[in-house]
């Protein structure tokens, strides 16, 4: 693997027109555990892709193994990704059927020369559903010898099979605290069935039971921190890298810095649920840079997210980063040119997290579009604001999830009729007469108390928090000053204006660059943009025109006046 | 188009390195409608397709089109295939929505530059469930005027929208039967709406409707031959190659050189319904050239297929061939890489249908794998023989749909338990302690009566009709000495046998040509051919058990004795 790994390093160099003439190099992966998850269903549909279908073709498995799959593992290798698990952590038990697992098995046999181990998604019912026992009670000796079977079975078939992923009692699945016992009892009876392969359990902390009035925000830490030291040692917690879900700005979690004898693991999303589908041109590089360096202080200053992942603060046996991938079908694999680029940029953070995003950028433009150096800056502008942008539309400073429940695109901020509370943006937001945003200080929530001195306090302190946090933390008054002087109403309005300029002038500097870039990129690109300036104003007039029912307050000079009536945002939200 | 049409034949000849010094060429395709049928659903799955899913991603359109479908477009221009309907025959009303239409518009739009027109099937009960209307009547003022209206709804989207396919009152389909009114009520209704137009309606003749005691392979004649001379002049009748359906080898249907007053086309199945999926390899183009090369006598000597439906024949204004596709997502497009030359054999054939298989061979070989003079001369062979190899190995000697019906994947020569004879393979084969075959002379179902004279003499005799059509149009003794001077059965078993011998030197021929075809390629069609000799061995084993039942004669020496028993036949031919 390691000349696998040195060869592609050396494409890589020529790629991107490095002097080859002395090269002394000496390069070795920081993180162990460098995965894509897919959240890919047995019927072919994947849940939150939007780059066509799953590329596992189950029906045709194991006999005919389409040769995309050669070309997904090659191109893994080629970033440093080492593991794949397969199906959705929504699992169905049948994977893990006698019949399914052989068509696991071609798929790892495809992967194997490539470095990619194969991980599966373990529905915790599965003895249940599939052993025919009357309970899936973890601390039940048939249930763990039905696991232990289980895992023999598969190790049969796939010696180097890599370990399960679960997602345990959250947003409806089953797990142990479904038989009153703990997320550490579930994990290590799944840990004892595959500890004699050297397999791992990577269990997820994405877990959020609703309780009335409790805060969403603070429910992962509240369930998994009590158990840090629980865990056996080939079990790693999965911890996403904001505490809410994937939004397009998020604090970092405070798991990260809070489980000193855990092994934690950042799950990443590369699919962009919240984040424009596959229509919005977004590096994601920039967002991840800035949760790898956000100081946790965990052990005093300079404490980052990095350092508490790669090991070298915590020293972990196992370390890891998971992704959860925004591959398909879609001749270009991610249904939006650009966001290959997030897959390059996901799996070189997993071999260096140190990374600058600017350099991942020039690399993929050398590698994928143009070496001409006007066009490479103009490109690479373009990719390190676009993130800032995207929020700047969206939900600026410190707002999140103002999306309609299901389908996660388009604004709905009004609403406010799913059953659960923390399912409704207006639960999020919380505008009203006064102002806007989520207390999670003192005065409310006080969640912000998971995060370690002076982060607690920093982010607390309405004058210091950061204006990126601003609405997170706090509910804020319309005509408080922000630090550009500016009330909080017209700072906010100015936000969205932004986003739209900014994909406005974004179009205009793409199109100048069809002269150095190939027609038909080109071409699919500039579509693209067309859509995702469609979309930045939908957001900015809908979000502006309903926040504006609350303030009450004119838009400033240099915001654009919405279009449409408040009705007729809320009638076309349901339409994705 | 003409420059587009002249451009690709100009590529062809360089590609199959034909001198260019002296180029003086004039060509123009000898059919008008050189169609695609694609039997694809609205949820994206593809009706007996075998090569992935629906390129036509419904969701995505009409604001994202896959660049798949230009290269689809222009690959089809590149073979002469200037239309291409986009639905299943099995109709879903839906398409004809303004939501659907939509969407067919932004493919009609990338299609365009190619010459590619869009066609749609149409749900002849679309009235009812999209109009609100309480019939269908084709005769109804209502249900025309609906329809006009809908033809006019489509051509302000698409102004060159080619027509509508439709099947009806066949297998469940509504039609005009319902209403008791004529194929030609129900044809030349939706010809009046889309006539303004210049749109065509070509009309399904695939119709059988059960009745006791019937021969299915007489009931399109018996259905359609009565309305010769009735349909409206923007009508065509397409007619299936043979009067049952897609079998690995039919004699050509009777209704070709049937209706010397109706626009009759071919309606070919590339897609391999019947011919082993796309696991089986088969060149297409030498049944089709056989098909095509059939005399029907219906103007004297020389009154071949290709007569009929170029108009020489007949002079009928509008002629074409339409081919169910094989395409879908798979990366090769076909899911067998030399599959892809039945859709060029196929588009080669629309543009002239005198063309030779060995020239279609020739071109796709060099156009796609080789240009080495020795690899090519085998690879030729090997497509060329590949037809009467599988006819050998799945139903030699005119037997016909010994496939399970659901699957119609492996063998079920024993099956009897549909609901409808015809759909049974006991009801084809009528094997008994006699002998095998269906009776279709004077002394049987007398549908041989169909065909011009003196090829109805030449089937009807014993002695003169075709070995390869013997078991179709005779019920033959298990002792009949046929022309090798063989009894039937010994003759059956050899060439059984003989199929399974092709596959098994075919593959070592393969393998012999490693180092003249590229690595990838090469090692997929090499996997296809184990599932090939894997499944041919299957034919051969299981059909001659079965068979043995009833002939209780030994099998002649060379061939090789069944591995299973016929009840462990019966339980594999399900699980398909």
């Amino acid at each position: 693997m390691g000349a696998l790994y040195g060869a592609f390093h050396f494409l890589r160099l020529l790629q991107t027109l490095q002097p080859i003439d002395k090269l002394d190099v000496s390069q070795k992966p920081r993180l162990q555990l460098r995965l894509l998850d897919h959240w890919d269903n047995l019927d072919g549909s994947i849940e939150r892709g939007y780059a066509g279908r799953s590329l596992w073709d189950w029906k045709a498995l194991p006999e005919n193994v389409d040769s995309r799959l050669r070309d997904y593992a090659r191109a893994n290798a080629s970033i440093g990704i080492n593991g794949s698990t397969l199906n959705n952590v929504n699992a169905n038990a049948q994977i893990l059927t006698a019949e399914y697992l052989r068509r696991v098995a071609a798929i790892a046999d495809v992967f194997r020369p490539y470095g990619v181990k194969v991980y599966l998604s373990a529905r915790f019912s599965a003895p249940i559903e599939l052993g025919g026992l009357k309970t899936a009670d973890p601390l039940d000796a048939e249930v763990a010898a039905w696991w232990k079977q289980k895992a023999d079975e598969i190790y049969k078939l796939i010696p180097d099979f890599g370990g399960f992923l679960v997602k345990a009692n959250s947003e409806g699945q089953p797990g142990p605290r479904t038989y009153h016992r703990t997320h550490a009892d579930g994990a290590n009876m799944l840990a004892a069935a595959v500890a004699p392969h050297k397999g791992v359990v990577i269990w997820r902390a994405f877990v959020y039971d609703m309780k009335p009035g409790y805060d969403r925000a603070g429910a992962a830490y509240e369930n998994l921190q009590p158990f840090d030291g629980k865990f056996a040692p080939n079990v790693l917690l999965q911890v996403k890298n904001g505490p809410i879900d994937f939004q397009p700005r998020e604090p970092f979690h405070p798991l990260f810095g809070g489980m000193s004898r855990t092994q934690v693991i950042p799950e990443l999303q590369i699919t962009q649920e919240y984040l424009g589908f596959s229509n919005h041109l977004v590096f994601l590089a920039q967002m991840w840079r800035e949760f790898l360096d956000s100081d946790t202080y965990a052990s005093g200053p300079g404490s980052t997210v990095t350092k508490v992942v790669d090991g070298s603060l915590y020293h972990q046996r196992l370390t890891g980063m998971a992704g959860v991938a925004n591959t398909g079908t879609d001749r270009n694999w991610t249904g939006h040119h650009f966001l290959q680029g997030n897959w390059y940029a996901f799996g070189r953070l997993t071999w260096n997290p140190d990374l600058s995003s600017r350099q991942i950028a020039d690399e993929w433009i050398a590698m994928t579009l143009t070496h001409d150096p006007k066009a490479t800056e103009t490109i690479a502008r373009m990719m390190l604001e676009s993130h800032e942008a995207v929020v700047d539309y969206m939900t600026p400073l410190g707002l999140h999830h103002l999306f309609w429940g299901g389908h996660h695109y388009g604004p709905a901020p009004w609403w406010n009729t799913e059953p659960r509370d923390d399912w409704n943006p207006v639960y999020y937001h919380r505008a009203d007469a006064e102002g806007i945003g989520f207390d999670r200080t003192a005065t409310g929530s006080n969640t912000v108390n998971q995060y370690h001195w002076p982060v607690r306090g920093q982010f607390s302190n309405l004058s210091t928090c950061p204006d990126r946090f601003l609405l997170w933390f706090h509910h804020v008054p319309w005509d408080y000053r922000v630090r550009s002087g500016r009330t909080l109403w017209d700072e906010m309005t100015l936000h969205y204006q932004h986003g739209v300029a900014w994909v406005r002038a974004t179009r205009k500097d793409w199109d100048a660059l069809s002269d150095k870039i190939d027609p038909d990129r080109h071409a699919a690109v500039a579509k693209k943009l067309t859509i995702q300036e469609r979309d930045a104003i939908w957001w900015k007039d809908a979000c502006l025109t309903y926040f504006q029912t609350f303030s009450e307050r004119s838009l400033p000079a240099g915001v654009e006046k919405p279009a449409k009536t408040l009705a007729e945002y809320q009638a076309k939200s349901l339409q994705w």
